[in-house]
Parts: structure tokens; C-alpha cells; sequence
């Protein structure tokens, strides 16, 4: 039995507190949440919210940290910190922490540092990133003599995603009000850079890269009302994203993110060029709500066997919980 | 560096120890044949060809033995024996050793014993059993939140492959040879229950669980003829295998297997069905025989860090070579 407890009880963290409650191998002994409104409330998952780690009782026996703050790795580093100083594992959605060595280097080696001391595993995971943008294309990598070059797309129709996650894209934005907040850089999609340079990594592209980005407003060109928005024709319906790796005079790596509501043709794609040419395409691309559940509950069993340290998805040997047979 | 001994210089075996020996990680030590043929030749990977485990000099400093000789995991214990006994971790090609819980549990279970007294690791790997009907599938399910069901679909042209390959699906043979020689078991695709038994296993399927296999040949309607082989019209071109999974009056798991010379349209492509419902297809298929050869080669810097005992390719965090910051 692996006891956790969960951090953050926005959609994705409520989502993982309800799975992990469905687990038979696993057991939630907290649930942690700065809103005020949560405090004492057991939100189905068996145990009430707390406003702090510090407010949990000492004796919770928890091995993992569930956590699902934010997406800004400068940010949560406190919340992650204090989650190995109490000697636990922790398996976060933040996504600057999935492959935080090129954008956070120093932050990613204070940290591996003290989770390497600390004798436990620091784990960014997820879907996006984590999985169908990195993970699942390095795993594809392994079957390859050589890869030369990758083009990665997803296309997802963000009206069938969570609020926050609307709001993240733009949707329901005049055209300025985009420019404006995108100019602060919180617009868009985070982690498309770490899956990047995730990928190039595997690739073998030397550290000497450069990481070109573009991301412009998708504009709606018919009412869609979603349950969490209504986007007027001409507002912003969401992003489009390109992510180009540079390096010694090659783009080895392109990524192209379409996230909007009404997106037609929803999918995840990969054209792989090297020693071998193929496409791989996942038909009406995979669900990121639940991907992301999916993928941080597969990691629960997992983590506690990883090298201690600041781990990435590529150590991990993933598979559904449901796998025996394991070490 | 790692120290390896390849063993089996067949065509997939010298293709495992030539890449071996472009590796910067590997360094090959030993290379061992039991055809005479072979005995004292160097075959471009630097060391010479001796004819048994025991003709190796006894200071080869080795780590991991690169095991490619055959797919019957009964013909292969006693030189997989060999290697444990000698400390070295083993990454095989043979097909049987993949997932080999269910069709040789006695036989698993005591190579699994002797690995983990030994303190080494006993992995089998390759393509297919090893990843694209297997591993591959996995990871993918990793990202669900259920799968009650899974269709497997690979192609391939045999055409494309090694010459034993293509003997293994009795291309050139008459529709009465195969017959024959089909009911002695050594026709067709080795490997293919122990994919769907790992993929059973990931579903939740319970053990108590029978496979039904239908195999037959496919016949060619045109003359084809490979660099191995003459295929008249109305001659074996290869083989259609199917095979299925039922439990509890189910059947999670269908898998479909063409491997002919001439086949069109070659593909891997899985349809998953559950909490979500998508297709995956990889255009033109992944190859075989370089398939194989990377993922095995993959496996090398990782089997050393697996637990010691008997472990499958649902233990390996696959990835290329390449890869950096890992434990």
C-alpha cells in the first residue's frame, strides 16, 4: 500500500485524488489546498483538505507527494522542497519540472541535490509534457537506428478540456487583451520547451541549441459556447504554438501545438525521419485530462524504485498499475 | 564503458554486435558462434569468433552477455545458465524468454531464481515480442485511465527481412509442405503469445485466461522473388496468424499478424478501446530486423540498473543511448 497525499485540488489535482482513491494500491492520508473555500471539505477522496503541508498531522505515514499546484517551477520549488525535507517522494504536474536541466538549471540541481541527499525521487510528470510530446516519441526512438529529424503535432479542441485550461489559452479574449498577457509570457501552453529539449536530448543534438517560438491567437470564425466560456466570432478561440529546435545550422526538432476551441481534427502526430521514415498518428489525439491522471497514477508505484534524485519520465518504466510482475 | 559478449552471429546477431561496436559506450569482448565456419573470423567487430561460452578467454572483463541464438526458451536456458553463472546480465533476442510467466513458468522461475542469487538481470527484448506489439501498447495504455479491449495489427513485408526470417514463414514452401511442417509448431511468428500475455497482464486481465491461435499460409498469386527466395504462384508467400484472448467469456485482446513476401500496405496499428477510444497507427510499419538491433542496443546501458532477477521489457525504461541525465 503507498500512501500520498495530494497537493492542489484544482480539476488535474481532484482528478488524481479521485483515481488514486479508486486504487487498491494506493492510499490518500492528505489533502492539501491553499483555497480557503476547501479547507475541512473531504471532496469524496476520504480525508478533509488542509490549507498547508504544515497543517497535516504528523504522524500521516505518507511515502508520495501528489502535487499539482502550478505550472512555474520558481514557484513551487518551496512546495517541493518541503515535500523532500519530510522525506517523500513526489510525483508533480508542474511542468517546468519535466525537463527542467536547460531552463532551470540551477533550480534543477538545487533540487536534485537535496532529493539525492534526501534519499527519495523528484518526478515531473503528466501528458503534456510528460508523455505524448516526449516520453511516448523517445520510447519510439529506441526501435530506431538512427533519428535525424522529428515533427511533432497536436491538435486538441480545448472545449472539451477543464476551465483553467481554457482560460490559459486565451479563450473569450479580444485580440488585444491576448497581445497584452501574452507579452508576460503566461499564455499558451508550458512545457512544450522542456518536451523539446527533452527530445533533442534523445537525439543526441548537442547542448548548443536555440529554442525559436512563436505563438499567435487562433481567432474564431463562429460562436462556441463551452461549458466553461462563450468565445464571440473574431475573440480569441485559443493558441496556436511552434517550438523549433536550432542547432549547428539544422532544426532537428519541430513541434507544432494547436490548442482552440472548435478545433477540428483533433490528433496527435509524429513523423519520424532518420535511419527509418515513418508517421505515427494517435486518432483523434489522446485525452489530456485524463492522459495526465493516467499518466501521474501510472508513476505512483514507480517512483519509489527510481534513483534518488531530480528524475525525468525517461527513467521511468511506464506501464498502468495494473501490471504485475514488476521488481 | 560496457563489456559485452555477443553470442549467435546470425544475421540479427552480427547486426547487434556490428551496431555494438559503433556504440562509444560499448566495447565488444567476446563473440561466440557454435557454427565452424565461423571460428578465429573477426566479422568487423574486432574480436574473434570462438565456437562456446567456455572457448572465451577467461579474462574478458564482461558485463552483459548480447544473446541471440534461438527463439525456443528450452534450447536457450542452458546457455542463459551459463552467462548468470558467470555474473553477467543478459539482454536475448529469444523470443520465448520475452514473457515467458505463462508458457514456461517452471522454467521462468528457475532462471529467475539463479539471476537473482546471482544479482544480475535476464532481459528479453528485441522488436517483436519486445515492443511494437508489446512494450509500445503498454506505455500507450499507461495514459488511460481503463482499456477493456485492444486490436493489434502488424504487416509487414517479408520481402524486406533476413533470409531466415523468411524460411521461419515458409516462403518458397508448396501449401502441403507448410502443412506438415506447420503442425510441428516451428512455423510462423515465435513470440506472439508472449506479447499477448504482456498485454493481457497490463489490462488486468486475470490468469485464468486461454489464447486461440489460428495459423495458416497466405499463398502468392504473382511470382515474387526476394535476395533469399523464389515464390512461384500458388506457393506459400508467408503467413496470417491470429491470435485471441478470452477470459471470463471476453475477448480483451485480438491480435493480427501478416508477415508474407509481397504483403501491401505494411503498418503496425493498434485499436484501443476503454475509458478512451482512439487508433494508433505507424505508417509502413517499424522494420524488423533494425528494430530489433535498437532496441536490444538500448537495453545494454539499461539492464545493469534493472533489479536482478528475471525481467521484461515492462521493467526497462526504453530509450536510445543517447539519452543523458539518467541515474
Amino acid at each position: 500500500m503507498i500512501r500520498v497525499v495530494q497537493m492542489g485540488l484544482g480539476p488535474i489535482g481532484l482528478g488524481i485524488a479521485a483515481r488514486a482513491a479508486r486504487e487498491s494500491a494506493i492510499e490518500i492520508v492528505g489533502a492539501v489546498d491553499s483555497d480557503p473555500a476547501l479547507e475541512g471539505k473531504e471532496l469524496g477522496i476520504g480525508v478533509p483538505v488542509v490549507p498547508s503541508l504544515d497543517a497535516l498531522p504528523a504522524d500521516t505515514g505518507a511515502d508520495v507527494l501528489l502535487h499539482s499546484t502550478g505550472s512555474f517551477l520558481a514557484e513551487t520549488a518551496e512546495q517541493l522542497e518541503a515535500a523532500i525535507a519530510r522525506g517523500w517522494h513526489v510525483v508533480s504536474t508542474c511542468e517546468e519540472l519535466a525537463y527542467p536541466f536547460y531552463r532551470h538549471p540551477e533550480l534543477a540541481a538545487a533540487l536534485g541535490e537535496r532529493a539525492r541527499a534526501g534519499g527519495v525521487a523528484l518526478l515531473g510528470s503528466g501528458v503534456n509534457p510528460g508523455f505524448v510530446m516526449d516520453k511516448f516519441i523517445v520510447t519510439l526512438m529506441a526501435a530506431c537506428e538512427r533519428v535525424d529529424s522529428l515533427r511533432v503535432v497536436r491538435v486538441l479542441d480545448a472545449a472539451t478540456r477543464r476551465g483553467p485550461f481554457q482560460k490559459k489559452i486565451g479563450a473569450g479574449m479580444s485580440a488585444g487583451e491576448f497581445e497584452k498577457i501574452s507579452a508576460g509570457g503566461r499564455l499558451g501552453h508550458i512545457g512544450l520547451a522542456e518536451s523539446a529539449h527533452m527530445l533533442a536530448d534523445a537525439m543526441g543534438v548537442g547542448r548548443e541549441r536555440e529554442l525559436q517560438r512563436e505563438l499567435r491567437p487562433v481567432l474564431a470564425e463562429r460562436e462556441i459556447v463551452t461549458d466553461h466560456v462563450r468565445v464571440e466570432p473574431g475573440q480569441v478561440a485559443g493558441v496556436h504554438e511552434e517550438l523549433v529546435v536550432v542547432a549547428a545550422g539544422e532544426k532537428p526538432v519541430r513541434m507544432e501545438l494547436d490548442m482552440f476551441v472548435g478545433a477540428p481534427d483533433p490528433r496527435d502526430a509524429v513523423s519520424v525521419r532518420g535511419s527509418q521514415a515513418f508517421d505515427v498518428e494517435i486518432g483523434s489525439g489522446l485525452a489530456g485530462d485524463e492522459g495526465t491522471v493516467a499518466v501521474v497514477i501510472s508513476c505512483v508505484p514507480l517512483v519509489a524504485s527510481l534513483a534518488p534524485g531530480l528524475r525525468t519520465m525517461l527513467d521511468v518504466p511506464l506501464a498502468p498499475t495494473t501490471v504485475p510482475h514488476r521488481r
